[in-house]
């Protein structure tokens, strides 16, 4: 194509860490393709940075700027990536920049995990786009397809392993047998893991991505604080032992249902089959699963994290944007929420569950045990008894139940917390299936 | 939403087989929903069919016609959806759609392998959108990611199992150690086979997929003819048990390249590591595997075929249209063949085979075959020879070689096929890695 004939579309980058870095890579490396794949030369024209006197290899110092007044008013710059993470400021700048009729791709989960609806609203009202591809799930495609392509489906659950740190960890602990502490530090050493890794390991991270799909699948406002969290710091060697010899992976699971009382939106370790396809997703990938009515089960497979991987998704995001900007047709695909679901307090989720408990180990205790799960409206699956060895008239029970309410199931672990037969509960693991 | 302030947009469905019949039924479904969706009621206003006296349940008469003429005419339809494969007359339905200014969505793979290119260009000529999502892997988005979400990509490799039939087969033979003239006839009885299989076991079902994705992923022309395929009739049990004592299973894939001589595309039985995404994928279920250089490996799973899956695809194209029309804004995302790559002879491309024969059991053989590969460049990754107990003499020799062009390894066995103490060359089979 002559280049002076190609129109020339400029965006602004806020931001400038892994994936700002990325991102403006990912742009120069694709400078030749895509005014053949959009109709249109796409150009970084600004880059907000805190401090504009860092060096910065790579990056024309020129197009630095720490002003986003400068970007804000800037008639040229129709299009703002917003890769700078966090609440504050990155809440005002991308309300601004919709206000200014500039078109937004954010990468910023916990930002649309808040205020995703608010955010929606604003953008079609100001007949914008606001695009998130790489707020989940990294580079794999899951947002588009929930928006686009299943959307002739009534979506019944979407339910995936959104993070990579803590798939990392339950690999390392399932594959080479390490303990948690162990995988964990060899997930920092490695660079999977943060300084402070609590969001990812305590299930924060995988919870406002299912926010994000949630509200999206069920077409109702989901926030952070509805889903129920729980995390992977708590799951031991020998569970992972025993879930295998069940026939079951231990993940980190989100999962999403619409049932018939509304919506349940929940994270936590879960023990799964292990003939189920998210069961050999390994390492640090991510997988997210679909089910909707028309097509049945789809999964989404790929990387969910890293500079590459997120510049993908977000490029992909920055063309669509192009390819609207030239069609003077942006602000249509921006989603809604119309259905208004209740979401359900996990207590009245149904699910079964994996405890496993020290007991006395003398007659009629297993017998105890049973009448009281049986009491609560709990019945049992598959249960395990061994003898323990070293500690003297001590044996570990182990119990799969069938699917029942969470509460049920907790009434029932109270009233053992209160037997003097029960030494321990040592763990309780949900099981999906 | 009030329903006489939501605009409407009509389609016209060509074929009312069993994609057609899921397709008019999705749409009837989701007819509360869409106008949320998409901003517009979405009907179906006629149906073309070939018999309009045959009994349709649950269709109203008067959507039928039998005459094109009457649904290329008519102003209100603004969507054809062609549902009736096959090249003629859908080919000259969907030109004289776009020329008539239509939109067009297509299932139709045998079509688009052959004219991709002419259909698209006439689609973008007419600034009128094609598209066909659910012609390759039913209802799995693929192509909606190949042209969207991965476009910042520079697409390495698109592979996978894109055939749903041979999947079942060699599921069965592989799990139940069925031969495949027995997992074709239950594959027939289970409706997952046709009549005359042919075009599913020889793997040109699979080619097309594969030249509709190849030029798609390289933007260059490449039709039917240009894949290389081999199908899986000549597999055999004893194969797949070899495969599995060197860690492998065997799967039908699609393979597409770009490589440095140019673009690889093949469709052939494969021996693939267990530890593979994609060895996890039983039953009828398809995958595809797409690399790109920035977003590393991505899969894409579910059915490829069925009523509801591929209605999915199709209604997830229709919504796109109706989004577009609505926005004026058509004929934007058709992707484009500029780069004109070379597709390479299948006997250039480099590939590691799996080669099981019988030789004479007597001394200095074993050194006779490994010399004959050695003058040939085809160096040896492992060896098996078991000695067969029933025919005295003969020794079966199972060889898995390095990565080689494909004809340096085809001269080594026109030369084995001239020795005598090579008895016969039971089975080659190219291994994935």
């Amino acid at each position: 194509m002559e280049e002076q004939r190609v129109p020339l579309v400029q965006a602004a980058l806020l931001g400038l860490g892994t994936v700002g870095g990325g991102v403006y890579k990912l742009i120069e490396r694709q400078a030749e393709e895509l005014p053949h794949k959009t109709g249109a030369r796409v150009a970084v024209r600004k880059i907000l940075v805190r401090d504009r006197n860092k060096e910065r290899p790579g990056i024309p110092p020129e197009k630095l700027t720490d002003d986003w007044q400068e970007i804000l008013s800037d008639p040229e710059i129709r299009i703002v990536i917003e890769v700078m993470g966090g609440i504050e400021p990155a809440r005002t700048y991308i309300e601004q920049a919709l206000r200014a009729g500039k078109q937004v791709v954010t990468a910023n989960k916990d930002l649309l995990a808040e205020y995703g609806e608010e955010l929606t609203n604003l953008a079609n009202g100001q007949g914008c786009d606001l695009m998130f591809e790489a707020a989940v799930a990294g580079g794999i495609p899951i947002i588009r397809p929930l928006k686009n392509s299943l959307v002739g489906n009534h979506i019944e659950e979407v339910m995936g392993i959104v993070n990579g740190t803590t798939n990392f960890i339950l690999s390392r602990m399932s594959q080479d047998g390490m303990d948690y502490q162990e995988a964990l530090e060899l997930a920092a050493k490695l660079g999977y893991a943060e300084a402070d890794p609590t969001a990812d390991v305590e299930g924060l991270d995988a919870g406002r991505k299912m926010a994000i799909m949630a509200s999206l699948a069920f077409h109702t406002r989901v926030v952070a604080s509805d889903v129920y969290t729980e995390g992977i710091s708590k799951i031991s060697a020998k569970d992972i032992r025993y879930a295998k010899e069940f026939g079951y992976v231990v993940k980190l699971l989100g999962i999403a249902r619409e049932t018939e009382g509304g919506i349940e939106v929940k994270v936590h370790p879960a023990l799964i089959p292990d003939s189920h396809p998210l069961a050999a997703v390994g390492d640090s990938f991510n997988a997210v699963f679909v089910r909707g009515d028309a097509v049945g089960d789809t999964m989404f497979y790929g990387r969910g994290a890293g500079e590459f991987p997120t510049a993908s998704a977000v490029l992909g995001d920055v063309v669509d944007e192009v390819r609207h900007i030239l069609g003077h047709s942006t602000g249509r695909c921006n989603g809604s929420f119309y259905k208004n679901l209740p979401v359900k307090p996990v207590g009245e989720t149904d699910c079964r569950f994996f405890l496993r408990m020290q007991v006395e180990d003398k007659p009629g205790v297993l017998a105890g045990i049973c009448s009281v799960l049986g009491n609560n409206g709990v019945s049992i699956a598959q249960v395990v008894q061994k003898k323990k060895q070293r500690t003297a008239g001590v044996a570990e029970l182990v119990i799969i139940t069938d699917s029942v309410k969470e509460r049920y199931f907790r009434d029932a672990l109270t009233i053992f917390g209160g037997m003097s037969l029960v030494r321990k509960i040592s763990s309780v693991i949900r099981v999906y299936e």
